[in-house]
Protein backbone atom coordinates (compact mmCIF):
# COMPACT_ATOMS: atom_id res chain seq x y z
CA UNK A 1 0.00 0.00 0.00
CA UNK A 2 1.44 3.13 -0.95
CA UNK A 3 1.74 5.73 1.21
CA UNK A 4 -1.37 8.65 0.33
CA UNK A 5 -1.24 11.14 2.99
CA UNK A 6 1.95 13.17 4.08
CA UNK A 7 2.21 15.92 6.77
CA UNK A 8 4.98 18.04 7.00
CA UNK A 9 5.24 19.99 9.82
CA UNK A 10 7.78 22.89 9.24
CA UNK A 11 7.17 24.42 5.32
CA UNK A 12 10.52 26.61 5.74
CA UNK A 13 13.22 26.03 3.15
CA UNK A 14 13.81 22.24 3.37
CA UNK A 15 9.85 21.50 4.18
CA UNK A 16 8.85 23.23 1.20
CA UNK A 17 11.77 22.01 -1.32
CA UNK A 18 10.93 18.42 0.19
CA UNK A 19 6.66 19.31 -0.99
CA UNK A 20 8.40 20.26 -4.65
CA UNK A 21 10.61 17.41 -5.07
CA UNK A 22 7.50 14.71 -3.80
CA UNK A 23 5.19 16.00 -6.21
CA UNK A 24 7.48 16.36 -9.26
CA UNK A 25 8.83 13.48 -8.83
CA UNK A 26 5.03 11.81 -9.02
CA UNK A 27 3.57 11.85 -5.65
CA UNK A 28 -0.11 12.15 -6.04
CA UNK A 29 -1.51 12.02 -2.85
CA UNK A 30 -2.78 15.06 -0.06
CA UNK A 31 0.13 16.78 1.29
CA UNK A 32 -0.45 18.44 4.44
CA UNK A 33 1.52 21.62 5.45
CA UNK A 34 2.09 23.11 9.05
CA UNK A 35 4.17 26.17 9.81
CA UNK A 36 4.08 28.13 13.60
CA UNK A 37 4.57 31.23 10.88
CA UNK A 38 0.82 30.96 8.87
CA UNK A 39 2.71 32.81 6.20
CA UNK A 40 5.11 30.07 5.15
CA UNK A 41 2.01 27.56 5.21
CA UNK A 42 0.26 30.14 2.76
CA UNK A 43 3.58 30.46 0.46
CA UNK A 44 4.15 26.73 0.50
CA UNK A 45 1.01 26.11 -0.57
CA UNK A 46 1.35 28.86 -3.80
CA UNK A 47 4.12 27.05 -4.67
CA UNK A 48 2.72 23.58 -4.89
CA UNK A 49 5.15 22.20 -2.05
CA UNK A 50 1.67 20.90 -0.41
CA UNK A 51 -1.86 20.53 -1.23
CA UNK A 52 -3.45 21.65 2.03
CA UNK A 53 -2.75 23.90 4.53
CA UNK A 54 -3.30 22.13 7.69
CA UNK A 55 -5.21 24.56 10.66
CA UNK A 56 -5.02 21.86 13.16
CA UNK A 57 -1.79 19.99 12.72
CA UNK A 58 -2.23 17.68 15.48
CA UNK A 59 -6.08 16.68 13.11
CA UNK A 60 -3.07 16.58 9.71
CA UNK A 61 -1.01 14.31 11.61
CA UNK A 62 -3.04 11.47 12.36
CA UNK A 63 -4.76 11.20 8.95
CA UNK A 64 -1.06 10.90 7.55
CA UNK A 65 0.97 8.03 6.79
CA UNK A 66 4.17 9.39 7.30
CA UNK A 67 5.14 12.54 9.49
CA UNK A 68 8.01 14.87 7.86
CA UNK A 69 9.11 16.63 10.53
CA UNK A 70 11.31 19.78 9.67
CA UNK A 71 12.60 22.36 11.65
CA UNK A 72 15.64 23.53 14.09
CA UNK A 73 16.14 20.47 16.08
CA UNK A 74 14.20 21.62 19.32
CA UNK A 75 11.23 21.59 17.67
CA UNK A 76 11.89 18.31 16.18
CA UNK A 77 12.47 17.39 19.51
CA UNK A 78 9.53 19.10 20.89
CA UNK A 79 6.93 17.00 18.24
CA UNK A 80 8.55 13.42 19.17
CA UNK A 81 7.43 14.02 22.34
CA UNK A 82 4.09 15.85 21.21
CA UNK A 83 3.38 13.29 18.82
CA UNK A 84 4.42 9.59 20.34
CA UNK A 85 1.31 9.17 22.20
CA UNK A 86 -1.07 10.75 19.47
CA UNK A 87 0.43 8.47 16.57
CA UNK A 88 -0.39 4.41 16.09
CA UNK A 89 2.16 1.86 15.32
CA UNK A 90 1.78 1.71 11.44
CA UNK A 91 2.59 5.45 11.16
CA UNK A 92 5.92 6.43 10.52
CA UNK A 93 7.88 10.01 11.62
CA UNK A 94 10.77 11.05 9.93
CA UNK A 95 12.76 14.43 10.39
CA UNK A 96 15.76 16.30 8.38
CA UNK A 97 17.26 17.15 11.71
CA UNK A 98 21.12 18.25 11.83
CA UNK A 99 21.62 16.48 14.96
CA UNK A 100 20.95 13.14 15.62
CA UNK A 101 22.17 11.41 18.52
CA UNK A 102 20.12 13.85 20.57
CA UNK A 103 16.94 12.70 18.34
CA UNK A 104 17.87 8.98 19.08
CA UNK A 105 17.90 9.57 22.83
CA UNK A 106 14.42 11.01 22.83
CA UNK A 107 12.68 8.45 20.52
CA UNK A 108 13.77 5.53 22.24
CA UNK A 109 11.25 5.07 24.83
CA UNK A 110 8.61 6.43 22.69
CA UNK A 111 8.94 4.81 19.08
CA UNK A 112 10.09 1.48 17.48
CA UNK A 113 8.42 -0.59 20.16
CA UNK A 114 5.34 -2.67 19.84
CA UNK A 115 2.57 -0.85 19.87
CA UNK A 116 4.65 2.27 19.12
CA UNK A 117 5.16 4.29 15.73
CA UNK A 118 7.93 4.28 14.09
CA UNK A 119 10.59 6.95 13.89
CA UNK A 120 13.42 7.29 10.83
CA UNK A 121 15.83 9.48 11.37
CA UNK A 122 16.66 11.46 8.46
CA UNK A 123 19.41 14.05 7.06
CA UNK A 124 19.53 15.75 3.79
CA UNK A 125 22.93 16.95 3.30
CA UNK A 126 21.36 20.16 1.21
CA UNK A 127 20.51 23.71 2.50
CA UNK A 128 21.06 27.16 1.69
CA UNK A 129 22.48 30.11 3.63
CA UNK A 130 18.96 32.01 3.35
CA UNK A 131 15.60 30.01 4.88
CA UNK A 132 12.01 30.14 3.97
CA UNK A 133 9.54 28.70 1.81
CA UNK A 134 10.39 31.34 -0.67
CA UNK A 135 13.48 29.90 -1.29
CA UNK A 136 12.40 26.82 -1.86
CA UNK A 137 13.52 24.43 -4.46
CA UNK A 138 12.12 20.98 -5.65
CA UNK A 139 15.58 20.13 -7.31
CA UNK A 140 17.23 21.36 -3.90
CA UNK A 141 18.02 17.22 -3.28
CA UNK A 142 19.52 16.40 -6.38
CA UNK A 143 22.74 15.29 -6.14
CA UNK A 144 23.42 15.56 -2.38
CA UNK A 145 23.44 12.55 0.39
CA UNK A 146 20.63 11.88 2.43
CA UNK A 147 21.37 10.35 5.46
CA UNK A 148 19.46 8.01 7.53
CA UNK A 149 20.86 7.23 11.62
CA UNK A 150 18.52 3.98 12.39
CA UNK A 151 18.93 3.31 15.70
CA UNK A 152 19.46 -0.82 16.16
CA UNK A 153 15.89 -1.54 17.61
CA UNK A 154 14.38 -0.13 14.48
CA UNK A 155 13.48 -3.41 13.35
CA UNK A 156 10.78 -3.58 15.38
CA UNK A 157 8.74 -1.03 14.01
CA UNK A 158 5.44 -2.58 12.63
CA UNK A 159 5.48 -3.55 9.14
CA UNK A 160 3.28 -0.69 8.13
CA UNK A 161 5.70 1.92 8.92
CA UNK A 162 8.63 -0.38 7.95
CA UNK A 163 6.70 -0.16 4.20
CA UNK A 164 6.50 3.47 4.50
CA UNK A 165 9.76 4.14 5.91
CA UNK A 166 10.97 1.47 2.40
CA UNK A 167 8.88 3.77 0.23
CA UNK A 168 10.02 7.17 1.88
CA UNK A 169 13.87 6.04 0.82
CA UNK A 170 12.73 5.38 -2.17
CA UNK A 171 11.12 9.34 -2.64
CA UNK A 172 14.25 10.74 -1.68
CA UNK A 173 16.73 8.54 -4.22
CA UNK A 174 13.53 9.74 -6.80
CA UNK A 175 14.39 13.20 -5.59
CA UNK A 176 18.05 12.98 -6.68
CA UNK A 177 19.96 12.10 -3.61
CA UNK A 178 22.09 9.47 -2.53
CA UNK A 179 21.06 7.55 0.24
CA UNK A 180 23.41 6.75 2.86
CA UNK A 181 23.39 4.76 6.48
CA UNK A 182 25.57 6.03 9.44
CA UNK A 183 24.86 5.60 12.91
CA UNK A 184 23.90 8.41 14.96
CA UNK A 185 27.00 9.22 17.02
CA UNK A 186 29.23 8.91 13.95
CA UNK A 187 26.69 11.45 12.01
CA UNK A 188 26.87 13.93 14.80
CA UNK A 189 30.92 13.65 14.73
CA UNK A 190 31.48 13.80 10.74
CA UNK A 191 28.89 16.26 10.20
CA UNK A 192 30.43 18.52 12.84
CA UNK A 193 33.73 18.57 10.78
CA UNK A 194 32.18 19.07 7.21
CA UNK A 195 28.93 21.10 8.13
CA UNK A 196 28.78 22.83 11.48
CA UNK A 197 32.63 23.40 11.51
CA UNK A 198 32.08 25.49 8.20
CA UNK A 199 29.41 27.07 9.33
CA UNK A 200 31.06 28.25 12.55
CA UNK A 201 33.50 29.27 11.11
CA UNK A 202 31.86 31.12 7.80
CA UNK A 203 30.26 32.82 10.99
CA UNK A 204 33.06 33.51 12.88
CA UNK A 205 34.99 35.30 9.76
CA UNK A 206 31.81 37.26 8.78
CA UNK A 207 31.62 38.83 12.31
CA UNK A 208 35.16 39.35 12.84
CA UNK A 209 35.06 42.08 9.74
CA UNK A 210 32.36 43.60 10.44
CA UNK A 211 33.43 44.06 13.89
CA UNK A 212 36.87 44.68 12.50
CA UNK A 213 35.94 47.32 9.43
CA UNK A 214 32.29 48.19 10.46
CA UNK A 215 31.98 50.93 7.70
CA UNK A 216 34.79 50.42 5.15
CA UNK A 217 33.59 50.81 1.88
CA UNK A 218 37.40 49.87 0.52
CA UNK A 219 37.13 46.33 1.95
CA UNK A 220 33.68 45.49 1.25
CA UNK A 221 34.61 46.77 -2.66
CA UNK A 222 37.87 44.34 -3.09
CA UNK A 223 36.69 41.34 -1.72
CA UNK A 224 36.32 38.95 -4.55
CA UNK A 225 34.91 35.45 -5.37
CA UNK A 226 36.95 34.34 -2.42
CA UNK A 227 35.65 36.86 0.35
CA UNK A 228 32.29 36.12 -0.86
CA UNK A 229 32.15 32.20 -0.95
CA UNK A 230 33.96 32.50 2.80
CA UNK A 231 31.53 34.40 4.18
CA UNK A 232 28.21 33.28 1.90
CA UNK A 233 27.59 31.04 5.33
CA UNK A 234 27.59 34.23 7.14
CA UNK A 235 24.12 34.67 6.39
CA UNK A 236 22.60 31.46 7.58
CA UNK A 237 20.36 32.35 10.59
CA UNK A 238 21.07 31.88 14.67
CA UNK A 239 17.55 30.26 15.23
CA UNK A 240 18.92 27.05 13.53
CA UNK A 241 22.74 26.66 14.35
CA UNK A 242 21.50 27.95 18.22
CA UNK A 243 19.67 24.10 18.02
CA UNK A 244 23.01 22.76 16.68
CA UNK A 245 25.27 24.06 18.38
CA UNK A 246 23.33 23.16 21.92
CA UNK A 247 22.59 19.72 21.10
CA UNK A 248 26.03 18.96 18.95
CA UNK A 249 28.11 21.04 21.31
CA UNK A 250 31.27 18.37 22.53
CA UNK A 251 32.07 17.26 19.07
CA UNK A 252 31.61 21.09 17.30
CA UNK A 253 33.70 22.39 20.29
CA UNK A 254 36.56 19.54 19.26
CA UNK A 255 36.81 20.90 15.94
CA UNK A 256 36.91 24.42 16.22
CA UNK A 257 39.70 23.57 18.89
CA UNK A 258 41.36 21.42 16.40
CA UNK A 259 41.11 24.14 13.96
CA UNK A 260 42.01 26.87 16.39
CA UNK A 261 45.52 25.08 17.04
CA UNK A 262 45.98 24.23 13.48
CA UNK A 263 45.73 28.21 12.64
CA UNK A 264 47.82 29.01 14.95
CA UNK A 265 50.70 26.84 13.43
CA UNK A 266 50.56 28.10 10.43
CA UNK A 267 50.70 31.32 11.83
CA UNK A 268 53.95 30.40 13.42
CA UNK A 269 55.37 28.64 10.17
CA UNK A 270 54.33 31.63 7.46
CA UNK A 271 58.04 31.57 6.70
CA UNK A 272 59.02 27.80 7.14
CA UNK A 273 58.74 25.07 5.08
CA UNK A 274 55.85 23.67 7.12
CA UNK A 275 53.36 25.87 4.93
CA UNK A 276 54.49 23.70 2.02
CA UNK A 277 53.30 20.95 3.81
CA UNK A 278 50.08 22.15 4.82
CA UNK A 279 49.19 23.57 1.14
CA UNK A 280 50.21 20.45 -0.18
CA UNK A 281 47.75 18.28 2.42
CA UNK A 282 45.07 21.15 1.35
CA UNK A 283 45.88 20.18 -2.61
CA UNK A 284 45.04 16.41 -1.73
CA UNK A 285 42.19 17.04 0.00
CA UNK A 286 40.63 18.88 -2.39
CA UNK A 287 41.98 16.35 -5.12
CA UNK A 288 40.11 13.39 -3.41
CA UNK A 289 37.11 15.64 -2.71
CA UNK A 290 36.68 16.78 -6.31
CA UNK A 291 37.01 13.01 -7.44
CA UNK A 292 33.83 12.45 -6.23
CA UNK A 293 31.32 10.63 -8.27
CA UNK B 1 50.25 57.91 -29.06
CA UNK B 2 48.13 54.63 -28.05
CA UNK B 3 50.61 51.78 -26.85
CA UNK B 4 51.70 49.52 -29.39
CA UNK B 5 53.33 46.63 -28.23
CA UNK B 6 53.03 45.20 -24.65
CA UNK B 7 55.15 42.30 -23.30
CA UNK B 8 53.69 39.96 -20.55
CA UNK B 9 56.00 38.76 -18.71
CA UNK B 10 54.75 35.27 -16.80
CA UNK B 11 51.47 34.11 -18.99
CA UNK B 12 49.56 31.50 -16.63
CA UNK B 13 46.22 32.02 -15.28
CA UNK B 14 46.32 36.07 -14.59
CA UNK B 15 48.96 37.24 -17.41
CA UNK B 16 47.38 35.25 -20.23
CA UNK B 17 43.62 36.18 -19.10
CA UNK B 18 44.84 39.86 -19.74
CA UNK B 19 45.81 39.32 -23.32
CA UNK B 20 42.85 37.53 -23.96
CA UNK B 21 40.80 40.73 -22.13
CA UNK B 22 43.24 43.10 -24.08
CA UNK B 23 42.32 41.96 -27.50
CA UNK B 24 38.70 41.01 -26.81
CA UNK B 25 38.42 44.47 -25.78
CA UNK B 26 40.25 45.64 -28.85
CA UNK B 27 43.82 45.90 -28.33
CA UNK B 28 45.35 45.58 -32.44
CA UNK B 29 48.76 45.99 -30.95
CA UNK B 30 51.88 43.31 -30.24
CA UNK B 31 51.62 41.21 -27.38
CA UNK B 32 54.65 39.63 -26.35
CA UNK B 33 53.99 36.94 -24.20
CA UNK B 34 57.07 35.10 -22.13
CA UNK B 35 56.87 32.21 -19.18
CA UNK B 36 59.60 30.60 -17.92
CA UNK B 37 57.52 27.69 -18.59
CA UNK B 38 57.54 27.56 -22.20
CA UNK B 39 54.56 25.15 -22.31
CA UNK B 40 52.52 28.08 -21.04
CA UNK B 41 53.69 30.80 -23.47
CA UNK B 42 52.82 27.93 -26.02
CA UNK B 43 49.04 27.77 -24.64
CA UNK B 44 48.32 31.27 -24.33
CA UNK B 45 49.89 31.62 -28.44
CA UNK B 46 47.55 29.10 -28.93
CA UNK B 47 44.12 31.08 -26.75
CA UNK B 48 45.00 34.25 -29.03
CA UNK B 49 46.16 35.90 -25.38
CA UNK B 50 50.16 36.71 -26.61
CA UNK B 51 50.82 37.57 -30.66
CA UNK B 52 54.16 36.53 -30.16
CA UNK B 53 56.20 34.00 -28.05
CA UNK B 54 59.26 36.02 -26.53
CA UNK B 55 61.88 33.74 -26.82
CA UNK B 56 64.00 36.19 -25.60
CA UNK B 57 61.94 38.66 -22.72
CA UNK B 58 64.85 40.88 -23.09
CA UNK B 59 64.76 41.74 -26.13
CA UNK B 60 60.49 41.92 -26.25
CA UNK B 61 60.90 44.01 -23.25
CA UNK B 62 62.82 46.82 -25.04
CA UNK B 63 60.44 47.37 -27.40
CA UNK B 64 57.39 47.45 -25.74
CA UNK B 65 55.60 50.41 -24.40
CA UNK B 66 53.91 48.60 -21.47
CA UNK B 67 55.73 45.84 -19.64
CA UNK B 68 53.26 43.78 -17.42
CA UNK B 69 55.02 41.58 -14.54
CA UNK B 70 52.81 38.73 -14.06
CA UNK B 71 53.59 36.23 -11.63
CA UNK B 72 54.27 35.27 -7.90
CA UNK B 73 55.30 38.43 -5.84
CA UNK B 74 59.03 37.10 -5.64
CA UNK B 75 59.45 36.87 -9.64
CA UNK B 76 57.72 40.12 -10.01
CA UNK B 77 60.66 41.65 -7.19
CA UNK B 78 63.49 39.82 -9.08
CA UNK B 79 62.03 41.44 -12.96
CA UNK B 80 61.64 44.72 -11.25
CA UNK B 81 65.50 44.71 -10.41
CA UNK B 82 66.87 42.79 -13.38
CA UNK B 83 64.52 45.65 -15.75
CA UNK B 84 65.46 49.02 -13.80
CA UNK B 85 68.88 49.60 -16.02
CA UNK B 86 67.27 48.18 -19.35
CA UNK B 87 64.14 50.28 -19.83
CA UNK B 88 63.79 53.69 -20.74
CA UNK B 89 61.85 56.31 -19.05
CA UNK B 90 59.00 56.53 -21.62
CA UNK B 91 58.75 53.04 -20.77
CA UNK B 92 55.86 51.82 -17.93
CA UNK B 93 55.88 48.73 -16.10
CA UNK B 94 52.85 47.36 -14.47
CA UNK B 95 51.86 43.88 -12.32
CA UNK B 96 49.30 41.96 -11.04
CA UNK B 97 50.97 41.13 -7.73
CA UNK B 98 49.07 40.27 -4.52
CA UNK B 99 51.32 42.50 -1.93
CA UNK B 100 52.29 46.08 -2.99
CA UNK B 101 54.64 47.44 0.38
CA UNK B 102 58.06 45.13 -0.65
CA UNK B 103 57.04 45.84 -4.73
CA UNK B 104 57.06 49.88 -3.73
CA UNK B 105 59.69 49.51 -1.57
CA UNK B 106 61.66 47.68 -4.17
CA UNK B 107 61.15 50.14 -6.99
CA UNK B 108 61.71 53.42 -5.19
CA UNK B 109 65.28 53.92 -6.02
CA UNK B 110 64.74 52.83 -9.45
CA UNK B 111 61.55 53.78 -11.34
CA UNK B 112 59.62 57.08 -11.00
CA UNK B 113 62.49 59.03 -11.11
CA UNK B 114 63.92 61.75 -13.65
CA UNK B 115 65.14 58.99 -16.33
CA UNK B 116 63.53 56.49 -14.58
CA UNK B 117 61.37 54.24 -16.50
CA UNK B 118 57.61 53.93 -14.73
CA UNK B 119 56.26 51.92 -12.29
CA UNK B 120 52.47 51.44 -11.87
CA UNK B 121 52.13 48.96 -9.01
CA UNK B 122 48.67 47.24 -9.85
CA UNK B 123 46.48 43.86 -8.60
CA UNK B 124 42.89 42.39 -10.40
CA UNK B 125 41.09 41.15 -7.23
CA UNK B 126 40.60 38.23 -9.90
CA UNK B 127 41.72 34.68 -9.75
CA UNK B 128 41.05 31.25 -9.70
CA UNK B 129 41.95 28.08 -7.16
CA UNK B 130 43.66 26.77 -10.25
CA UNK B 131 46.38 28.44 -12.11
CA UNK B 132 47.72 27.61 -15.66
CA UNK B 133 47.11 29.64 -19.01
CA UNK B 134 45.07 26.65 -19.84
CA UNK B 135 42.32 28.10 -17.44
CA UNK B 136 42.72 31.79 -18.53
CA UNK B 137 39.34 34.02 -19.37
CA UNK B 138 39.41 37.33 -21.46
CA UNK B 139 36.15 37.89 -18.67
CA UNK B 140 37.89 37.11 -15.66
CA UNK B 141 37.89 40.68 -14.17
CA UNK B 142 34.47 41.44 -15.32
CA UNK B 143 32.85 43.15 -12.28
CA UNK B 144 36.19 42.97 -10.01
CA UNK B 145 38.11 45.76 -8.32
CA UNK B 146 41.42 46.98 -10.05
CA UNK B 147 43.70 48.04 -7.12
CA UNK B 148 46.71 50.39 -7.87
CA UNK B 149 48.65 51.37 -5.41
CA UNK B 150 50.61 54.88 -6.72
CA UNK B 151 53.56 55.75 -4.50
CA UNK B 152 53.42 59.48 -3.64
CA UNK B 153 56.83 60.28 -6.12
CA UNK B 154 54.85 58.29 -9.26
CA UNK B 155 54.33 61.97 -10.42
CA UNK B 156 58.19 61.67 -11.56
CA UNK B 157 57.28 59.54 -14.09
CA UNK B 158 58.14 60.80 -18.00
CA UNK B 159 55.30 62.21 -19.79
CA UNK B 160 55.24 59.28 -21.95
CA UNK B 161 55.06 56.98 -18.75
CA UNK B 162 52.03 58.81 -17.85
CA UNK B 163 50.07 58.29 -20.98
CA UNK B 164 50.59 54.51 -20.77
CA UNK B 165 49.59 54.58 -17.48
CA UNK B 166 46.50 56.31 -18.02
CA UNK B 167 45.71 53.96 -21.12
CA UNK B 168 46.07 51.00 -18.71
CA UNK B 169 43.54 51.89 -16.27
CA UNK B 170 41.58 52.88 -19.16
CA UNK B 171 41.86 48.97 -20.24
CA UNK B 172 41.81 47.64 -16.94
CA UNK B 173 37.96 49.34 -16.97
CA UNK B 174 37.00 48.36 -20.48
CA UNK B 175 38.06 44.85 -18.96
CA UNK B 176 34.92 45.48 -16.75
CA UNK B 177 37.04 46.01 -13.73
CA UNK B 178 36.32 49.27 -11.45
CA UNK B 179 39.97 51.20 -10.34
CA UNK B 180 40.32 51.94 -7.12
CA UNK B 181 43.48 53.39 -5.55
CA UNK B 182 44.71 52.43 -2.09
CA UNK B 183 48.09 53.14 -0.45
CA UNK B 184 50.36 50.29 -0.28
CA UNK B 185 50.11 49.78 3.24
CA UNK B 186 46.78 49.95 3.53
CA UNK B 187 46.35 47.50 0.18
CA UNK B 188 48.40 44.89 2.53
CA UNK B 189 46.03 45.14 5.07
CA UNK B 190 42.71 45.07 3.65
CA UNK B 191 44.47 42.32 1.42
CA UNK B 192 45.14 40.35 4.73
CA UNK B 193 41.80 40.17 5.96
CA UNK B 194 39.71 39.98 2.70
CA UNK B 195 41.84 37.70 0.56
CA UNK B 196 44.93 36.12 2.35
CA UNK B 197 43.06 35.49 5.44
CA UNK B 198 40.05 33.60 4.08
CA UNK B 199 43.28 31.37 1.76
CA UNK B 200 45.32 30.69 4.49
CA UNK B 201 41.57 29.41 5.90
CA UNK B 202 40.35 27.37 3.56
CA UNK B 203 44.11 25.79 3.11
CA UNK B 204 44.19 24.91 6.75
CA UNK B 205 40.30 23.62 6.65
CA UNK B 206 41.23 21.46 4.05
CA UNK B 207 44.44 20.15 5.49
CA UNK B 208 42.83 19.15 8.80
CA UNK B 209 40.57 17.65 7.38
CA UNK B 210 42.67 15.43 5.24
CA UNK B 211 45.27 14.97 8.40
CA UNK B 212 42.22 13.75 10.32
CA UNK B 213 40.15 11.81 8.02
CA UNK B 214 42.87 11.21 5.22
CA UNK B 215 40.46 8.17 3.64
CA UNK B 216 37.08 8.55 4.91
CA UNK B 217 34.75 8.35 1.88
CA UNK B 218 31.64 9.00 4.28
CA UNK B 219 32.99 12.10 5.39
CA UNK B 220 34.21 13.23 1.52
CA UNK B 221 30.60 12.40 0.19
CA UNK B 222 28.23 13.59 2.53
CA UNK B 223 30.02 17.40 2.52
CA UNK B 224 27.86 19.48 0.63
CA UNK B 225 27.68 22.93 -0.88
CA UNK B 226 29.13 24.58 2.01
CA UNK B 227 32.36 22.33 2.17
CA UNK B 228 33.09 22.62 -1.50
CA UNK B 229 32.50 25.90 -0.64
CA UNK B 230 34.96 26.78 2.00
CA UNK B 231 37.36 23.94 0.93
CA UNK B 232 37.82 25.56 -2.42
CA UNK B 233 40.80 27.45 -2.05
CA UNK B 234 42.30 24.42 -0.33
CA UNK B 235 43.46 23.84 -4.10
CA UNK B 236 45.46 26.54 -4.76
CA UNK B 237 49.27 26.14 -5.14
CA UNK B 238 51.99 26.79 -2.58
CA UNK B 239 54.32 28.76 -5.16
CA UNK B 240 52.21 31.83 -5.37
CA UNK B 241 51.43 31.49 -1.52
CA UNK B 242 54.49 31.38 -0.47
CA UNK B 243 55.40 34.43 -1.93
CA UNK B 244 52.36 36.08 -0.05
CA UNK B 245 53.52 34.62 3.36
CA UNK B 246 56.88 35.80 3.08
CA UNK B 247 56.03 39.65 2.03
CA UNK B 248 52.74 40.21 4.10
CA UNK B 249 53.70 38.10 6.81
CA UNK B 250 52.49 40.67 9.48
CA UNK B 251 49.76 41.54 8.85
CA UNK B 252 48.44 38.11 7.54
CA UNK B 253 49.58 36.59 11.22
CA UNK B 254 47.84 39.59 13.00
CA UNK B 255 44.47 38.60 11.10
CA UNK B 256 45.39 35.14 11.85
CA UNK B 257 46.11 35.77 15.36
CA UNK B 258 42.56 38.03 15.36
CA UNK B 259 40.30 34.61 13.85
CA UNK B 260 41.63 32.21 16.05
CA UNK B 261 41.07 34.58 19.34
CA UNK B 262 37.78 34.82 17.83
CA UNK B 263 37.16 30.82 17.17
CA UNK B 264 37.81 29.95 20.55
CA UNK B 265 35.36 33.02 21.79
CA UNK B 266 32.80 31.18 19.98
CA UNK B 267 33.64 27.78 21.24
CA UNK B 268 33.44 28.75 24.67
CA UNK B 269 29.83 30.60 23.87
CA UNK B 270 28.19 27.68 21.75
CA UNK B 271 25.95 27.47 24.35
CA UNK B 272 25.35 31.24 25.59
CA UNK B 273 23.56 33.91 24.21
CA UNK B 274 26.91 35.17 23.36
CA UNK B 275 26.70 32.58 20.03
CA UNK B 276 23.66 35.11 19.18
CA UNK B 277 25.75 38.23 18.99
CA UNK B 278 28.46 36.45 16.49
CA UNK B 279 25.35 35.32 14.18
CA UNK B 280 24.26 38.64 14.40
CA UNK B 281 27.12 40.66 13.43
CA UNK B 282 28.51 38.13 10.22
CA UNK B 283 24.62 38.51 9.57
CA UNK B 284 25.22 42.17 9.35
CA UNK B 285 28.32 41.50 7.49
CA UNK B 286 26.81 39.35 4.50
CA UNK B 287 23.97 41.62 4.59
CA UNK B 288 26.15 45.12 3.34
CA UNK B 289 28.18 42.78 1.58
CA UNK B 290 25.84 41.62 -0.70
CA UNK B 291 24.07 45.40 -1.22
CA UNK B 292 27.54 46.26 -2.97
CA UNK B 293 27.24 47.62 -6.23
Amino acid sequence: MPMERIAILGTGLIGSSVGMALRQQGFTGVIFGWDRDPAQAAIALSLGAITTVAEDPLSAVQQSDLILLSGPVFSILEWLEQLANILRPEQLITDVGSVKQALCQRAQQHYNLPDKPGFLPGHPMAGKEVGGATNADGELFRGAVWLFTECTDQHQMSQEARAHADEWRTWVQKFGSRVLDLDPERHDVLCAWVSHLPQFVSTTLSALLEDKFPHDEALRLIGGRALREMTRLGASPYSMWRDIAHTNTEAVAASLFALEQRLAHLRENLRTPELRAEFELANRFRLENTKKP
